[in-house]
Protein backbone atom coordinates (compact mmCIF):
# COMPACT_ATOMS: atom_id res chain seq x y z
CA UNK A 1 0.00 0.00 0.00
CA UNK A 2 1.35 3.24 -1.07
CA UNK A 3 1.17 6.44 1.82
CA UNK A 4 0.84 9.94 0.21
CA UNK A 5 3.23 12.87 1.32
CA UNK A 6 1.94 15.56 -0.50
CA UNK A 7 4.79 18.27 0.68
CA UNK A 8 7.97 18.31 0.43
CA UNK A 9 11.95 18.32 -0.30
CA UNK A 10 14.01 16.33 -2.16
CA UNK A 11 17.95 17.10 -0.02
CA UNK A 12 19.37 17.03 -3.45
CA UNK A 13 18.00 20.22 -4.91
CA UNK A 14 19.18 23.83 -3.60
CA UNK A 15 15.48 25.25 -3.18
CA UNK A 16 13.94 22.60 -1.39
CA UNK A 17 10.90 24.79 -0.37
CA UNK A 18 10.20 25.90 -3.46
CA UNK A 19 9.93 22.29 -5.02
CA UNK A 20 6.57 20.65 -4.91
CA UNK A 21 7.20 16.74 -4.21
CA UNK A 22 5.03 14.02 -4.23
CA UNK A 23 6.96 11.50 -2.09
CA UNK A 24 5.45 8.04 -1.81
CA UNK A 25 6.45 4.97 -0.06
CA UNK A 26 6.17 1.41 -1.03
CA UNK A 27 5.21 -1.63 0.31
CA UNK A 28 8.56 -2.61 1.45
CA UNK A 29 9.40 0.65 2.76
CA UNK A 30 11.32 1.10 -0.34
CA UNK A 31 11.05 5.12 -1.20
CA UNK A 32 9.98 6.08 -4.23
CA UNK A 33 10.12 9.82 -6.09
CA UNK A 34 7.67 11.70 -8.31
CA UNK A 35 8.12 15.59 -8.36
CA UNK A 36 7.24 19.02 -9.96
CA UNK A 37 9.50 21.89 -10.35
CA UNK A 38 8.13 25.11 -11.65
CA UNK A 39 11.39 26.26 -13.64
CA UNK A 40 9.94 29.39 -14.52
CA UNK A 41 8.89 30.78 -11.17
CA UNK A 42 12.20 29.31 -9.40
CA UNK A 43 15.14 30.12 -11.95
CA UNK A 44 16.42 34.08 -12.24
CA UNK A 45 18.08 36.22 -14.54
CA UNK A 46 21.53 37.59 -13.16
CA UNK A 47 23.10 41.30 -14.72
CA UNK A 48 26.69 39.72 -14.43
CA UNK A 49 26.10 36.20 -15.41
CA UNK A 50 23.94 33.49 -16.52
CA UNK A 51 21.53 31.87 -13.16
CA UNK A 52 21.75 28.20 -12.55
CA UNK A 53 19.78 26.33 -10.93
CA UNK A 54 19.82 22.50 -9.84
CA UNK A 55 16.41 20.88 -10.85
CA UNK A 56 17.41 17.36 -10.26
CA UNK A 57 21.06 15.46 -9.22
CA UNK A 58 20.12 11.29 -9.44
CA UNK A 59 22.42 8.70 -9.86
CA UNK A 60 20.74 9.02 -13.06
CA UNK A 61 21.06 12.37 -14.51
CA UNK A 62 20.91 15.76 -13.64
CA UNK A 63 18.92 18.43 -14.41
CA UNK A 64 19.82 22.14 -14.83
CA UNK A 65 18.12 25.26 -15.51
CA UNK A 66 20.16 28.06 -17.12
CA UNK A 67 19.04 31.44 -17.66
CA UNK A 68 20.14 34.01 -19.71
CA UNK A 69 20.23 37.39 -20.45
CA UNK A 70 20.87 38.91 -23.93
CA UNK A 71 24.55 38.07 -24.65
CA UNK A 72 25.43 35.94 -21.84
CA UNK A 73 26.45 32.95 -22.38
CA UNK A 74 27.49 29.44 -21.48
CA UNK A 75 31.04 29.43 -23.19
CA UNK A 76 31.75 26.09 -25.18
CA UNK A 77 33.30 23.57 -22.99
CA UNK A 78 33.92 19.68 -23.01
CA UNK A 79 34.93 16.86 -20.35
CA UNK A 80 36.71 13.73 -20.89
CA UNK A 81 34.10 11.45 -19.50
CA UNK A 82 31.46 8.73 -20.74
CA UNK A 83 28.15 10.45 -21.38
CA UNK A 84 25.61 12.71 -23.18
CA UNK A 85 23.82 15.84 -22.51
CA UNK A 86 20.67 17.66 -23.95
CA UNK A 87 20.16 21.68 -24.23
CA UNK A 88 16.16 22.17 -24.58
CA UNK A 89 15.51 25.93 -24.81
CA UNK A 90 12.47 26.95 -23.29
CA UNK A 91 12.24 30.59 -23.75
CA UNK A 92 13.94 33.21 -26.34
CA UNK A 93 16.61 33.11 -28.70
CA UNK A 94 20.25 32.49 -28.98
CA UNK A 95 22.58 29.80 -30.97
CA UNK A 96 24.18 26.62 -30.02
CA UNK A 97 27.72 26.87 -30.07
CA UNK A 98 30.59 23.90 -31.33
CA UNK A 99 33.67 23.71 -32.17
CA UNK A 100 35.86 25.49 -34.23
CA UNK A 101 34.05 28.35 -33.36
CA UNK A 102 30.88 27.24 -35.39
CA UNK A 103 27.00 28.20 -34.09
CA UNK A 104 23.30 26.76 -34.89
CA UNK A 105 20.09 28.40 -34.11
CA UNK A 106 18.46 27.88 -31.10
CA UNK A 107 15.21 28.93 -30.75
CA UNK A 108 12.15 27.42 -28.51
CA UNK A 109 11.71 23.63 -28.73
CA UNK A 110 15.01 23.10 -30.17
CA UNK A 111 17.24 20.62 -28.88
CA UNK A 112 21.35 20.32 -28.87
CA UNK A 113 22.24 16.64 -27.82
CA UNK A 114 26.04 16.47 -27.57
CA UNK A 115 28.60 14.02 -26.27
CA UNK A 116 29.81 15.48 -23.17
CA UNK A 117 33.14 14.83 -24.42
CA UNK A 118 32.64 17.24 -27.74
CA UNK A 119 32.71 21.29 -27.59
CA UNK A 120 29.70 22.41 -26.57
CA UNK A 121 27.96 25.50 -25.81
CA UNK A 122 25.29 28.72 -25.94
CA UNK A 123 24.62 32.03 -26.26
CA UNK A 124 21.90 34.31 -25.75
CA UNK A 125 20.55 36.68 -28.15
CA UNK A 126 17.51 37.44 -26.19
CA UNK A 127 16.91 36.97 -22.09
CA UNK A 128 16.78 33.45 -22.75
CA UNK A 129 15.92 29.84 -20.64
CA UNK A 130 16.99 26.50 -21.15
CA UNK A 131 17.25 23.09 -19.36
CA UNK A 132 20.37 20.57 -19.22
CA UNK A 133 20.09 17.45 -18.73
CA UNK A 134 23.79 15.39 -18.44
CA UNK A 135 23.54 11.66 -18.35
CA UNK A 136 24.96 10.02 -16.08
CA UNK A 137 25.38 12.79 -13.88
CA UNK A 138 28.70 14.54 -13.77
CA UNK B 1 43.10 16.62 -35.29
CA UNK B 2 38.90 16.53 -35.85
CA UNK B 3 37.31 16.07 -39.57
CA UNK B 4 33.94 18.23 -39.43
CA UNK B 5 31.25 16.30 -41.18
CA UNK B 6 28.36 18.84 -41.73
CA UNK B 7 25.86 16.41 -42.57
CA UNK B 8 23.38 14.29 -40.98
CA UNK B 9 22.18 11.24 -39.62
CA UNK B 10 21.83 8.78 -36.98
CA UNK B 11 20.58 5.79 -37.53
CA UNK B 12 19.23 5.90 -34.05
CA UNK B 13 16.66 8.57 -35.31
CA UNK B 14 13.41 8.12 -37.19
CA UNK B 15 13.43 11.12 -39.01
CA UNK B 16 16.91 11.14 -39.97
CA UNK B 17 16.78 13.54 -43.35
CA UNK B 18 15.67 16.31 -41.06
CA UNK B 19 17.99 16.29 -38.11
CA UNK B 20 20.92 18.76 -37.95
CA UNK B 21 23.94 16.82 -37.03
CA UNK B 22 27.38 17.94 -36.47
CA UNK B 23 29.45 14.37 -36.54
CA UNK B 24 33.23 14.58 -35.61
CA UNK B 25 35.40 12.11 -35.98
CA UNK B 26 38.59 12.51 -32.98
CA UNK B 27 42.37 11.14 -33.38
CA UNK B 28 41.76 8.03 -32.81
CA UNK B 29 38.68 7.15 -35.12
CA UNK B 30 36.57 7.24 -32.58
CA UNK B 31 33.67 8.84 -33.09
CA UNK B 32 31.98 11.85 -31.67
CA UNK B 33 28.64 12.92 -31.71
CA UNK B 34 26.71 16.57 -31.89
CA UNK B 35 23.49 17.36 -32.92
CA UNK B 36 20.63 19.66 -33.08
CA UNK B 37 16.97 18.57 -33.50
CA UNK B 38 14.00 21.30 -34.28
CA UNK B 39 11.24 19.33 -32.10
CA UNK B 40 8.85 22.45 -32.63
CA UNK B 41 9.03 21.52 -36.48
CA UNK B 42 9.53 18.07 -36.93
CA UNK B 43 6.40 17.00 -34.21
CA UNK B 44 3.28 16.43 -35.88
CA UNK B 45 -0.42 16.46 -33.59
CA UNK B 46 -2.74 13.53 -34.47
CA UNK B 47 -6.77 14.01 -34.29
CA UNK B 48 -6.86 10.59 -32.63
CA UNK B 49 -4.19 10.23 -29.99
CA UNK B 50 -0.81 11.99 -28.92
CA UNK B 51 2.06 11.91 -31.25
CA UNK B 52 5.58 10.71 -30.63
CA UNK B 53 8.88 11.39 -32.47
CA UNK B 54 11.93 9.87 -30.82
CA UNK B 55 14.60 12.49 -31.00
CA UNK B 56 17.23 10.41 -29.86
CA UNK B 57 18.17 7.16 -28.25
CA UNK B 58 21.56 6.17 -27.37
CA UNK B 59 22.80 4.15 -24.22
CA UNK B 60 22.92 6.93 -21.65
CA UNK B 61 19.60 8.18 -22.10
CA UNK B 62 16.29 8.57 -24.37
CA UNK B 63 14.46 11.63 -25.52
CA UNK B 64 10.58 11.00 -26.68
CA UNK B 65 8.72 14.62 -28.27
CA UNK B 66 5.19 13.90 -27.15
CA UNK B 67 2.38 16.51 -29.07
CA UNK B 68 -1.11 16.59 -27.44
CA UNK B 69 -4.06 17.97 -28.82
CA UNK B 70 -6.66 19.20 -25.93
CA UNK B 71 -8.09 16.55 -24.25
CA UNK B 72 -5.33 14.02 -25.18
CA UNK B 73 -3.04 12.49 -22.90
CA UNK B 74 -0.31 9.64 -21.75
CA UNK B 75 -2.06 7.96 -19.52
CA UNK B 76 -0.89 7.21 -16.25
CA UNK B 77 0.97 4.28 -16.23
CA UNK B 78 4.49 2.46 -14.72
CA UNK B 79 7.20 0.57 -15.52
CA UNK B 80 8.91 -2.04 -12.60
CA UNK B 81 12.27 -0.74 -13.42
CA UNK B 82 14.98 1.05 -12.10
CA UNK B 83 15.88 4.48 -13.77
CA UNK B 84 13.86 7.85 -13.38
CA UNK B 85 12.33 10.25 -16.39
CA UNK B 86 11.41 14.15 -16.94
CA UNK B 87 8.76 15.38 -18.50
CA UNK B 88 9.16 19.57 -19.85
CA UNK B 89 6.20 21.36 -20.53
CA UNK B 90 7.69 23.22 -24.16
CA UNK B 91 3.87 24.79 -24.82
CA UNK B 92 0.75 24.29 -23.56
CA UNK B 93 -1.04 23.49 -20.61
CA UNK B 94 -2.70 20.76 -18.89
CA UNK B 95 -1.77 18.50 -15.79
CA UNK B 96 0.47 15.94 -14.94
CA UNK B 97 -1.08 12.55 -13.42
CA UNK B 98 0.25 10.53 -10.68
CA UNK B 99 -1.02 7.93 -8.38
CA UNK B 100 -4.11 7.77 -6.84
CA UNK B 101 -5.96 10.26 -9.59
CA UNK B 102 -3.61 13.06 -8.34
CA UNK B 103 -3.63 16.02 -10.71
CA UNK B 104 -0.82 18.82 -11.04
CA UNK B 105 -0.78 21.40 -13.37
CA UNK B 106 1.42 21.56 -16.05
CA UNK B 107 2.42 25.01 -17.67
CA UNK B 108 5.17 26.41 -19.64
CA UNK B 109 8.54 25.49 -18.11
CA UNK B 110 7.28 22.98 -15.52
CA UNK B 111 9.40 19.68 -14.94
CA UNK B 112 8.05 16.93 -13.81
CA UNK B 113 10.86 14.38 -12.15
CA UNK B 114 9.32 11.07 -11.38
CA UNK B 115 11.01 7.25 -10.94
CA UNK B 116 10.25 4.99 -13.86
CA UNK B 117 8.19 2.99 -11.03
CA UNK B 118 6.54 5.88 -10.05
CA UNK B 119 2.47 6.38 -11.43
CA UNK B 120 3.02 9.20 -13.89
CA UNK B 121 1.23 10.62 -16.87
CA UNK B 122 -0.18 14.09 -18.29
CA UNK B 123 -3.27 15.64 -20.16
CA UNK B 124 -3.49 18.38 -22.14
CA UNK B 125 -5.87 20.56 -21.78
CA UNK B 126 -4.71 22.91 -24.61
CA UNK B 127 -2.51 22.01 -27.76
CA UNK B 128 0.34 21.17 -25.53
CA UNK B 129 3.85 20.07 -26.42
CA UNK B 130 6.60 17.95 -24.01
CA UNK B 131 9.96 16.61 -24.06
CA UNK B 132 10.17 13.32 -22.14
CA UNK B 133 14.14 12.19 -21.14
CA UNK B 134 14.33 8.65 -19.63
CA UNK B 135 17.62 7.40 -18.35
CA UNK B 136 18.55 4.76 -18.41
CA UNK B 137 16.94 4.07 -21.56
CA UNK B 138 13.91 2.15 -21.24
Amino acid sequence: MYKALNTIIDSADRNPKRNYQISTYKNKGESAMIKRIEVFKEGGFGDKAMKRLLVHDSPYFKVLNFNFKAGQELPIHSHDIEGQLSIVVLEGDGVFLGKDESEFPAHPGDVLISDISEPHGIRATSQMRVLVTIAPPI
